[in-house]
């Protein structure tokens, strides 16, 4: 089974690789690693309106979560445009999520968890990346959530 | 002198290596540079209740400093535990260290130097690494300092 | 024309290389990657006072703005510093940058531009990095912006 079937068969999808609105590039490869821009929860690269707001506030955890799950999807996207396929992609090495927090909320890395356990559920345990999930006060256009990815893919 | 001997020396101790909560790995393997898991001031995976708060406000930036030597020291037995020996680890190339400030404290670096103090004490020059201190206003638990950072080791 | 020969003509200069006040170093070369620390809008070694603030409370975006150009000069500085010259890089891999930011501030990629318009102008799409745009309450020293980067040299 491809990983893009394994996604289908999880009822998701993938957006369009996102068009960067500023001065960067969505993905970046040096040898078999692939630097992955920060990504909010974007469809087609548009931030959804469901998910700006702050974690603790106006967003709940659980909520936040799926965002970072649609963070996860846009990652993967990046790479499937860098790479060619999601088949080539060995695993995530590092991933830095922030979550966009309110005075007292301390529960970082369980919203970050949407993308991983997206990852783990494609890759197994090269899902599993050395993890930095902290808080932050704001985000790109008030965003709840962004995360990086660093990606091992395969050799060309 | 092994630099498991120098820790002993410094009065100081590894704790057991972390055992991740969520969904990430305590350290990954590229090469010869490992990426280790933002790690916060616990002890055998338990964080260390002087260590929640907001630096500036109900925590010193004196405490935080051990604080983030006790980061340190967590980070040091995620390399034992990924590559066998403190041995092995030549050095720091990257840390990434985040202070939970309160307004207006901007001594962040001075924070981090628990940590960057402890490496040099242990590896010299290695272990001065192209480093980045800055503030958050939340991280995960409430705890005041958490750090990650990538290490090179000896080839296999 | 060499990129020193660029700069000159966008009518800029390069500060001196950074001297670390803390436990840290300026930039660490592994293979042909140079990790570069965390570097605020500093004039060797100084950060200017005009800079130090709050995005959205008492500093302007465009303000800031020419404070992370500033960043992106010392980067460029700690580059030569570490290779010999800006000729030998050849572009950027990834781009952490921070943006100290007043509640419901949301422009932070805008501001970070600076620093990758200025990569751009220099090294064309080699100075387009995976990037990281986001928010923090607080920096050192009370700096409106921090940027670390990772960057690609030529082999020895």
């Amino acid at each position: 089974m491809t990983v893009e079937e394994k996604l289908h068969n999880l009822g998701l999808a993938l957006p369009l690789p996102s068009v960067p609105a500023d001065v960067y590039r969505r993905a970046r490869r040096v040898g078999n690693l692939v630097y992955v821009a920060g990504h909010t929860p974007n469809i087609d690269s548009r931030l959804q309106p469901e998910y700006v707001g702050v974690v603790g506030r106006n967003i709940t955890p659980e909520l936040a979560k799926k965002g970072a799950q649609l963070s996860g999807l846009n990652i993967l996207a990046a790479l499937k445009a860098e790479v060619g396929s999601l088949d080539k992609v060995k695993g995530f090495v590092q991933i830095l999520g922030y979550v966009r927090s309110a005075p007292d909320f301390g529960g970082q890395p369980g919203v970050i968890n949407g993308a991983s356990e997206l990852f783990v559920a494609l890759y197994g345990e090269g899902g599993l990346a050395a993890r930095m999930a902290l808080g932050t006060n704001e985000l790109p256009e008030g965003a709840c959530v962004e995360i990086c990815a660093i990606a091992e893919v395969e050799p060309d």
